[in-house]
């Protein structure tokens, strides 16, 4: 099965669009750029889930739904995220079919059922939850605001890749208001921190954190934090968003409080999210050419048991010490699964489970039970050792964790020996192409200077690193005086 | 704040529109039949979801993803579930929006940017999902099929209630597919028996299994069994289907298999629902003239701590004691909150709490630390009483088991005593006004007298009881045979 994997070095976008599909992650639906997520995918996911929603329980949200649809009138009040979003919208027109006259069997869109204004699909939902705070705040006693919510949203993209980039996808946004600036800015920082704890901690990837530039800024909002990861391609994948939304939404639906010496102030918002793109950053940073590997953390299967067998004897013998090794790590809450088919080869079933990125697979066969053993593999380094049974459980627990670091630490090794510094723009382009990843670069923060730049080589600046030196440099475009270094990439 | 709900005898619908706004459930949203669920409420539909997702995995279940939109050509295969649904469908027309020439800084529907093929906003995802389940399906081996999906649809009602009937709303679907037809009807029925177990045994409302009858059946299935529940004011209310769908959807999208012959076959399916309408039947079935009566397991506060005092050295004292029964609490899983607000009076905490149904509420003032004793307070049956510390905190957890078999028994209670035999159409329009409640009755068996019945009196066949005794009789309306009573009631 693995066999008919393309190989990274071969072709990475192919090797990235199989896997997802082989693996049974995600897959293209009938409707133009939406995917259906698959179980296994789909497992992942709801880890990630679950790890995100204790994490945003901690830290004092709560979660709440809002309309799927907004209106127009609505959607167009803030006009700089209205007009960041307008062309990639889904618009509901009409509120009924009916039968088509002209076609037996089939229907046609009533044009008698004409909506009076038309409904935009969220893109976000930043119009509709600020129309509502209008309601929910009226003194500083009803601020904070820390509510957050799961849910799809549409984006008319034209070019759509699996995870990365589809017209519809799930995320989390959170959408917060606060009495003061210095509270929301807080806020929009400590979110930030949040998604980087989760996704080096959690998902085993390695990220920067960071500013946008004004042009790679959320449309509507005054600053944009971001964390970057590096894929193993050498291009940057934004991984998450924390908006610090001014009063910008304020403003513009009206939402006021009587501060405590009793005058009106406009609100001060939030907004941050991730999405289902965390899949793809997931495929893209730990897995190789054999398919998928995942950290323990978010293995849906985090150990596999393989027996070798000829007779019904030895398949008895070995299914008996298996259900009592799944037993065992049932009690530590380790996910395992005794693969007993007796349709599928041994052979068949290791390139399954490798392909679908099992951290641990125990193998047992006859041998193992004369001599007390199981054979061990790490699906991370492919690598096998025979292991006496005395204390495998333990052992095997903590082999987990040894390879939910494992990854985190090759992950990181790689991004780090992919930043690169350059001081002139012959460098940049040659870094650019041949090395790949993080580009360190003096800019002269101009938004000018960062299209051409972007328009010669399709490199972005991918942030401004929070914890970047401050620096006397020159521009390596304009040679214009600069201050730090700003971090360059191609990016997906 | 509780003095301002009014009281269920004088106008229940409006007794509960009001409550669930007052209580933070939900209220209406600026789009048209949207609803906004606030957190208060949202706590409570996730600890529903958490508990049917736990069901559902528990019998061999997993959640994958599919498409928000279905193409119409998708939509239409499937002919009656089509028809059934088309009246009610939000139609997307285009994907993009533009400056309005005509108004700045507005937008308009950009007329280039028509789809090619209208997108319907799924209102149940029976197309899209067999869809893709032609492409899962080769072999018998691939079979069954067991997917949940939760998500959100729209139908586009035209009067709409808050959670009862919304254009929008959150639920959970499940689609399985099956080698053969006993499967599928296994399996439907166990879906219906699981939504039984989860509305009674959790939310503590008793309902009734059954069939529905064809007029009432779902658009495309061949069989749809219920569960019907009696809301306070004598209405049923439908809290969740399983369909039968035989082979109507494999053959719409040519759905089929190869048996262990070799031959090829439809495949079987089914589909399951319940939905945020369950909220609905929540607050109708425990509330009274005080707000809401949750039952402890749905509980987002299951204890509320209320301190009563004057002075700050009191404040001090009864704040060490309560934070140690937070402890307490705490470690038995009881979801506990100390309500410490020093900007309200404890009689503003109680109506609140009241009215926000927490199943139990504990005072503290000077004289309980004295004496060593709390007042506790129940919520269901406004019943206080004193009680020494000693411990309190295992006979509150009993107190919590207490509540909710109580709340069971008393809606039991209610709806035993509002199940009436009646053998004459005068009877029945007696009791269907004066009485309410359900009324079983002979049936001839036909949708002409069931449409008759409905147009007289509006009241429908909630469903053919599963557990119903066969009984010759005459139908209460043509006179013509019947084999045994269905029930009859007014519906929400």
């Amino acid at each position: 099965m693995s066999k008919e994997l393309t190989k990274r070095a071969e072709d990475y976008s192919k090797w990235y669009n199989e896997l997802v599909v082989k693996a049974d992650l995600a897959e293209n639906s009938g409707v133009r750029g939406c995917m259906v997520i698959k179980p296994y995918g789909y497992a992942i996911w709801e880890k990630m889930q679950a790890e995100l929603d204790r994490m945003f329980k901690e830290t004092g949200h709560s979660n709440a739904y809002f309309p799927l649809f907004v209106p127009k009138s609505m959607f167009e009040a803030e006009e700089k995220n209205a007009e960041g979003f307008a062309k990639e919208c889904a618009i509901v027109t009409h509120y009924r079919l009916k039968n088509d006259p002209d076609k037996p069997g089939k229907l046609m869109v009533d044009p008698n059922a004409k909506l009076e204004e038309e409904l935009i699909v969220r893109p976000t939902s930043e119009a509709i939850i600020w129309s509502t705070y209008k309601n929910w705040v009226q003194s500083y006693r009803d601020l904070p605001l820390l509510i957050n919510q799961w849910a799809n949203v549409v984006r008319w993209e034209m070019r759509t890749r699996l995870f990365l980039r589809t017209a519809e996808f799930l995320w989390q946004e959170g959408h917060t208001a606060h009495a003061t600036k210095a509270e929301a800015i807080e806020e929009s920082e400590k979110m930030m921190h949040v998604y980087a704890d989760f996704v080096e901690n959690f998902m085993a990837i390695p990220v920067i954190k960071g500013l946008k530039t004004e042009t790679e800024r959320f449309a509507g909002a005054e600053e944009t934090y971001c964390i970057e990861a590096l894929m193993q391609d050498g291009k940057a994948l934004q991984a998450g968003t924390s908006h610090f939304l001014g009063q910008n939404f304020a403003k513009a639906f009206d939402v006021k409080f009587a501060n405590q010496e009793g005058k009106q102030e406009h609100v001060w918002g939030t907004s941050w999210g991730v999405s289902t793109r965390l899949m793809g950053a997931l495929v893209m940073t730990h897995s190789d050419d054999n398919g998928l590997v995942l950290p323990p953390n978010l293995a849906p299967i985090q150990v596999v048991i393989v027996p070798i067998f000829k007779t019904d004897e030895e398949f008895d013998a070995i299914s008996a010490v298996a259900n009592d090794l799944v037993a065992q790590f049932k009690k530590l809450r380790i996910s395992v699964k005794f693969d007993n088919r007796t349709t599928q080869k041994p052979g068949f079933k290791f390139a399954e489970w490798e392909l679908k990125g099992v951290p641990v697979r125990i193998a047992v066969g006859p041998k193992d039970l004369e001599n007390g053993t199981f054979e061990i593999a790490r699906r991370d380094t492919l690598s096998k050792e025979v292991k006496s049974k005395e204390g495998i459980v333990n052992y095997i627990s903590d082999l987990l964790e040894q390879i939910q670091s494992d990854l985190f630490n090759r992950a990181l090794d790689y991004r780090n020996t992919h930043v690169t510094e350059v001081n002139t723009f012959e460098e940049f382009k040659d870094v650019l192409e041949n090395k790949t990843g993080f580009i360190a670069a003096h800019w002269d923060g101009t938004p000018e200077t960062e299209e051409k730049i972007k328009d010669l080589t399709k490199a972005t600046i991918r942030c401004i690193p929070l914890n970047r030196v401050e620096e006397e440099g020159k521009c390596i475009f304009s040679g214009a005086k600069s201050t730090g270094r700003v971090l360059f990439a191609k990016a997906y």
